[in-house]
């Protein structure tokens, strides 16, 4: 029958990433069914795919986060231009980005309402309502919701759209050393949603002056590095707000030892995004498609039968589908998420390059033969090795494969930031190395204007050197453990000004 | 020191449930900390109080309907105008209600954008891309998201508001009959968040034309009764959308059987909203606050220690805190949510009246003498019950008693629709029932002119009998287990027409 026949020919990806990594990285979300394209622009559908990636990222940081005493709770999406406004620094920021309602069915709205960029101005009037005393604090409340900033850049799913999924934890101390210890602890999880969830290495740091969140007083980063475009990329931020939202808000509380005082309390925010799957895709993908490390692999093995030939009994195909099914049974009973893929109108080959498009870790392969033998055939999505398991070691192996496979993915990427990070004390060896394809930590004294000055410095004139990466280089942050440790009496990497610590730079996204 | 009182003094509702409901309501939704006021109208704060009943819902319809093979995904928020006006009798339902994004930042938008009302006209465009063959069908997903419907009515918390956060399945099907029965295992699984998370019991039942989903062919609904108020409330509704949508949108396959042929998918969508917790509120709740089912609260037993006066020596008083965090280790340990409130700048009445305030099932109270004794009091939150239980037996007991209160609940508000669902076969029967705050199944020829010409009848003037209810009534549901059955030749109640039903009609949210 007609309808039997896949209607798609084209299933392998027709782009290598070495040669057109955009054309590679757009071809492999589509094709791999994380995301599919929608009519308004820079919206992007996710798909079940990618959804149950952040599923399991939401799984794990929504635990971790309740042990530490965050509940969740949800605000509204809209924000009253006076809330919005009520914080210059943060508002100037965010203003071009603000998609406005003007409109209801026909008719226009007396005051404009904004959709949330993100949630201080929606949330702080409340903590104002709710602290009276040292007694109503801490308040430490997360939402997991959407926003939306309304971007002009080009946009690329995952990485920067216009609507996106995140969550951000609001919380309010009365001591402010309880406020930037947890600014750290929750990079912490951060850090270990990318290298232990994502298999991603991280450079934890503080943002510089000129990178850090509108309105707060300091932010801490992890930054991905992709190599595939020698390009970083901004993880997730973890920002200590001091008392300048409290004081614009007015979350004032009685401090018990200075009665009559009143006192701001001390504020941070904190979020991450949908855009650790577009890393994830950038890091591990190659050119058969995605890799999905294991633990966040919705399906971590795919069971698929082989050997089906016109020779085959009846029997014998019945007694080999069967035989899937209870791999299937076993996997699963064991904790394994696993599939099987018994489809009739597919061939193994297609199913083979389908599976491994869709980066599933391990396809268990089972024959005729291999029933015979009592063992089946697994294949390793991230090194394409195969290898013969006897039947009774499924699930064990398994186990310990998928685990292997993680670590193999992480080391992979770490092995690829280590020869990618290097130093440079000159401008000409930080050009070099930047125009290579590199991330450099470099001596910089930490103004504004010198990183505008080195943004400009380093940009490159496609015109004049065709081929060569035109954009110009941001401070990344500023390394909690740099490479080396700066000397006495360093110089900014101008010449000009001493230096203040070594900072990562680098082309980014 | 001063700081050490409580601020706020006036802990108890100042409004009776069944004198003023209207602020009995919003006291009950603030003071028990469900709800936070928010200055964009129609929108209100979701509190961890509240968001916490909402995450148990969403725990139990999420296991259920992946069990049924429904995946997670995400939609943008944002329709465009083309796609939302395809299916034209489903949009001029909506239409007055859309929110529309005209600007971004300063910037006036090409064309305006809407805000998903729901999200038929966002989704299906790319289910028509996706299915090809019937192979690619069933279709089965879901998200959990927020909706904005820009409503003029006058605005409830969590009853009816601008935005609101639900789950909106959408399927697609090859087999009319697939999609059928889908429809109604849905809607079991919206009777049972009511029934038996909620506690509330619901009349399973179809639409009339006037009342169904626009654009659907057909809508199945849970309705609850709120008897403090003698109104009816719609609890969650599954529609079955037959081809009218994917014909709209060219949702097509070949049928394997018609070759040559098109067909188009039969679909379903389905939603519940964050309005279970307002119901929820409106049913159970008290004159001396919220009560919480227990499957639903976040804390099933607060632990309170009593007694300590300033004749208790400093080593009593210890061991009498040590054994409160016992009694919490052990009930947590048990998977019982349980919560101590050890505060020592609350007296243990304060303490007894938040948290019965908050709607806590259970409080365990200890003092001095029950430690001697071996044992403690017990309080259930519904019935105001005192018991003294031996310590050994906290586990045990309180895990039956919590079952006790659930079901207690439950058959208290059964009885309550009981006695005010009838039946009336005479216009005059009906209107006196209705205004003895009752929901009454008549026989109804199924016209949406008769129903206006009930709605219409049935209002009432207050200017002409103050006091009187004025709304007029609806139909809530074609129960589909009727009071009674309806007789041969039997007419609609107006005793103009053949009756079709037994239909349910009452004043309604």
């Amino acid at each position: 029958m007609a309808t039997n026949k896949p209607t798609t020919t084209r299933l392998g990806l027709e782009a290598k990433k070495e040669e057109n990594l955009a054309d590679w990285y757009s071809q492999v979300i589509t094709k791999s069914e994380l995301i599919e394209y929608y009519d308004v622009s820079g919206c992007y559908i996710l798909r079940p795919w990618s959804y149950a990636i952040w599923e399991a990222i939401k799984e794990f940081f929504d635990r971790e986060i309740k042990k530490m005493g965050v509940e969740n709770c949800y605000f509204p999406m809209f924000v009253s231009q006076a809330a919005l406004e009520k914080e210059k620094s943060h508002i100037s920021d965010f203003a071009p980005e603000v998609a406005w309602i003007t409109r209801s069915g026909k008719t226009e709205l007396a005051e404009p309402i904004a959709v949330r960029p993100t949630s201080e101005t929606a949330m702080y009037p409340a903590y104002a309502k709710w602290v009276q005393s040292h007694r109503d604090l801490p308040i430490k409340l997360n939402q997991w919701c959407n926003v939306v900033r309304w971007e002009f850049k080009h946009p690329q799913p995952f990485l920067r759209t216009r609507e996106f999924l995140w969550q951000e934890g609001h919380t309010a101390f009365a001591i402010r050393e309880e406020a930037t210890d947890e600014v750290l602890q929750i990079l912490e999880l951060y850090a270990r949603v990318y290298e232990e969830l994502l298999a991603i290495p991280v450079v934890k740091g503080r943002k510089t002056e000129k990178e850090k969140f509108a309105g707060g007083d300091y932010t801490t980063t992890v930054e991905a590095f992709v190599s595939a475009s020698g390009r970083a990329i901004q993880g997730a931020t973890s920002h200590h707000l001091r008392q300048n939202f409290s004081k614009m808000f007015e979350i004032v509380f009685e401090d018990p030892m200075k009665p009559g005082e009143k006192q701001f309390a001390y504020q941070n925010s904190w979020g991450i995004t949908t855009r650790t799957i577009g890393v994830m895709n950038m890091t591990h993908g190659d050119n058969q498609g995605l890799i999905l490390p294991p633990r966040v692999a919705c399906v971590q093995v795919i069971i698929i039968p082989c050997g089906i030939t016109n020779n085959l009994s009846e029997e014998d195909k019945e007694s080999l589908i069967k035989k899937c099914s209870q791999y299937l049974d076993r996997l699963m009973n064991a904790g394994v998420r696993a599939r099987a893929d018994l489809r009739d109108n597919y061939s193994p080959g297609w199913k083979f390059n389908h599976w491994e498009l869709k980066g599933v870790p391990f396809r268990l392969e089972v024959g005729p033969r291999d029933m015979k033998n009592h063992q089946f055939v697994a294949v390793r999505r991230d090194t394409a090795s195969k290898l013969t398991v006897p039947e009774g070691a499924a699930e064990t192996k398994l186990k310990i494969l998928l685990e292997e496979i993680q670590t193999n993915l992480y080391n992979r990427a770490a092995q690829d930031l280590k020869d990618h990070m290097v130093l440079a004390d000159t401008m000409e060896q930080f050009q070099q190395e930047l125009d290579s394809g590199k991330i450099v930590q470099i001596p910089f004294c930490g103004s504004i204007e010198c990183e505008d000055w080195i943004k400009k410095t380093t940009t490159r004139d496609q015109d004049i050197e065709p081929g060569a990466p035109s954009m110009g280089a941001n401070s990344l942050c500023i390394p909690f453990k740099p490479l080396r440790e700066l000397q006495h009496g360093a110089m900014y990497i101008s010449g000009k000004e001493p230096a203040q610590h070594y900072v990562l730079f680098g082309r980014s996204y």
